[in-house]
């Protein structure tokens, strides 16, 4: 059997992912890929640290350049995370010819470029399918598969942690901060929540996914992100009345010519099947059109879902060849130029929950405002609070400009009689 | 922009939707494959038969030699479907070092092993990622995105044309002679049903999939096979009662080193996603030791999905490089030997519909026969019919053996006041 040396740069919870893998399913990997892949170094920061896996200690070091320097060491898999030094240490090995697995999110969406075409440059490998959606095979399911489409739309459900919390808040009318604590307490959620709940993580992914979709390099603070702290048990109850369910969608769609990229908690019809994907799971819906709807489905974390995408990756570049130059370009984010649509230009349909004085003719004022403004709504509710004499008015409009509903909100929360718009969450027909 | 000549053998359904995407994507493909795609050749029968598409003359073909004679033709199309001739053609242009794309579930699961070794013999490319699920990228998801993975569990929803029935039926109490006929008069199920109904279709591609999954050859005879016939609306309101769904499902499952391969009717709970796929849309669901559970959903058929996977395939044959020996092999169904788990073997929880004589202590007697069979009920059903006094018995029972299953069925049915056993259907636990 032949024999190709790796090395991995970090051992965290998707390193150990990778190295249960690489020795629990040995016979799969050799004989799948007709070579047997040995885990030569180990790069960590402390050599002492207590780990959860039995790593033999000559094979963990603290010094890069034992990696770097060693020409056995054909592929090299990073999976510290992070920026830098992650970034240096992946260029420098591809100036030394090693191939690259990587499952860094944070960095292929922001500096994916520089990357990819040194990756070109040098005729080596770069695999990064874990870096979006652990297990699920997005990125070689629209790289390598969906190539004969123009893709019209993409919507990802790709942060496991806010799809837990949403879950239980539509399944159990559970609030969000309960749910956030728990999630915590249980290891779901870090104990500063900020990249899942505030978007951050999807925002990075949707920077990845669409990117490749569109064939067109993505800046990550072109697209417009909004977490999902402001959703409350109410507004998961409304949605239940409109037969819909809420999730943070990562959202990238063609539009005459443009693209729109947007991630942002949204009430879908519950006769979708993304409307249907609870837990942690993650799942990815394509329109292309050839192909017509896709959907891809499963574990979006975890250190062995996450670890077979980084395994599955270097099984892809020893079949390939680990000596071969690699002839498959890897920039293919400059094939098109594509122009962003700004938020204003948006159309969608919105739900907006109000809390207003309870007197008459309120609810006239504020449709009169949204008449003016071109906004024609869809349904309305208005239900009484017996308790502190308020009412509590919930409007679902029809498709409209966002520019032109932003404006008419402006003119309602300037009304005496508003107390408070409490929420405005966009809805996506999916059909 | 470099150019690639191919052919296509054929130009029905599938053949239609790859002139169609190869047109109208045409700049889609160049940019992402780096090659411009020319449909050389066109291989027909008849010459005049008026097509939906506007291919011009001079490339449309009867004469196969005219394509295996050019070399300047890289790649073929095979398009035609059946048996033969599709087979000897393609191993003859693999003889002369031409690539194949196939859409032919049918030769792939009887005969792949001849083309695949031919394949690798002559180096060339076989990409068949269109013969199963139609768009839906199962194939290469398996083949090379899940390489990491032991794969335990694999169930497919991949026929439409049942899963139409089959959903119009659940949702809208329909029976399976109307609903077929409406199927065949909208051109949703063939004329001649049969392949479709009775699951020849599904156990074809079940044959690959699973040959795929397990690497082993898998005889497509070995595979349990049982259409759809009998499924009558009075099961599906049955079902409905014990919240679960009836859809055909292939099924492969790793069962203590042997491999059990079935495709049934089957019942399934409504909470997990396979459930949940209606209409013409396929699925397959499939759990891995380190991936998890991991679903991909899409359209299994039609000319624009089918095309999808084809033109797919090419441009990552254009990518490889049309000149370059292909060094990845193809054979991949002889990493193990897997024995066929015998069908009196397996396990499963079933249900069981009959029809009894309105009188005293039939339902003893059936139970004491289960009971004598080591056949545990999980739930009861008693309904008396007003009109012809006759009883229905249904029956759950927990998990069981299937021999001993069969055995009590026998000795039941022989009971004078058993009228009928209407129907046996097996339920899956899916978790």
């Amino acid at each position: 059997m032949k024999k190709v040396k790796i090395a991995l740069l970090g051992l965290g919870n998707v390193g150990r992912g990778v190295w249960m893998i690489l020795n629990s399913n040995k016979e799969e990997i050799m004989k799948r890929s007709g070579y047997e892949v040995e885990i030569a170094k180990i790069l960590v920061r402390d050599k002492n640290k207590k780990r959860s896996v039995e790593v033999p200690d000559e094979i963990i070091t603290t010094d890069f350049d034992e990696i770097l320097e060693d020409d056995s060491i054909k592929i090299v898999v990073e999976v510290m995370g992070g920026m830098e030094p992650s970034k240096r240490y992946m260029l420098r090995c591809m100036d030394k010819k090693k191939h690259i697995v990587t499952a860094n999110k944070m960095l292929i969406a922001n500096a994916g470029d520089e990357l990819f075409e040194k990756a070109d440059e040098m005729g080596v490998m770069f695999q990064y399918e874990a870096s979006v959606a652990g297990g699920i095979p997005i990125i070689k399911g629209i790289d390598e598969s969906l190539t004969a489409n123009k893709i019209e739309k993409l919507y990802g459900i790709v942060n496991g942690t806010t799809n837990y919390i949403l879950s239980k808040m539509e399944l159990e009318g559970a609030d969000f901060d309960d749910v956030l604590k728990e999630a915590q307490e249980k290891g779901y959620a870090e104990a500063d929540p900020t990249s899942d709940i505030e978007a951050f993580d999807a925002q990075y992914k949707l920077a990845i996914l669409a990117s490749l979709a569109f064939g067109s390099k993505i800046d990550v603070d072109n697209i417009y992100r909004e977490g999902i702290t402001k959703i409350e048990a109410v507004d998961m109850k409304y949605a239940k009345e409109f037969k819909m369910g809420i999730k943070l969608l990562a959202i990238a769609k063609e539009n005459n010519g443009k693209i729109e990229l947007r991630v942002h908690p949204t009430m879908i019809s519950k006769k979708h099947p993304l409307s249907n994907i609870y837990d942690s799971f993650n799942a990815v819906f394509i329109k292309g059109n050839a192909v017509g709807d896709l959907m891809f489905y499963g574990r979006g974390a975890g250190d062995l879902p996450t670890g077979s995408a980084v395994v599955g990756d270097i099984v892809t570049i020893v079949r390939n060849g680990v000596d071969a130059e690699n002839s498959n370009p890897v920039v293919k984010n400059n094939l098109w130029k594509r122009e962003i649509l700004s938020m204003e230009d948006i159309e969608s349909k919105y739900y907006v929950r109000a809390t207003v004085v309870d007197e008459p003719g309120v609810l006239s004022k504020i449709t009169s405002i949204l008449g003016k403004n071109n906004v024609s709504l869809r349904s309305v509710i208005q239900k009484g609070d017996e308790e502190n004499g308020n009412v509590t008015i919930v409007l679902v409009t029809h498709k409209t400009n966002e520019k032109e509903l932003n404006n008419s909100i402006k003119e309602i929360a300037e009304l005496k009689s508003v107390y408070k718009i409490n929420n405005i969450i966009r809805i996506e027909d999916l059909e």
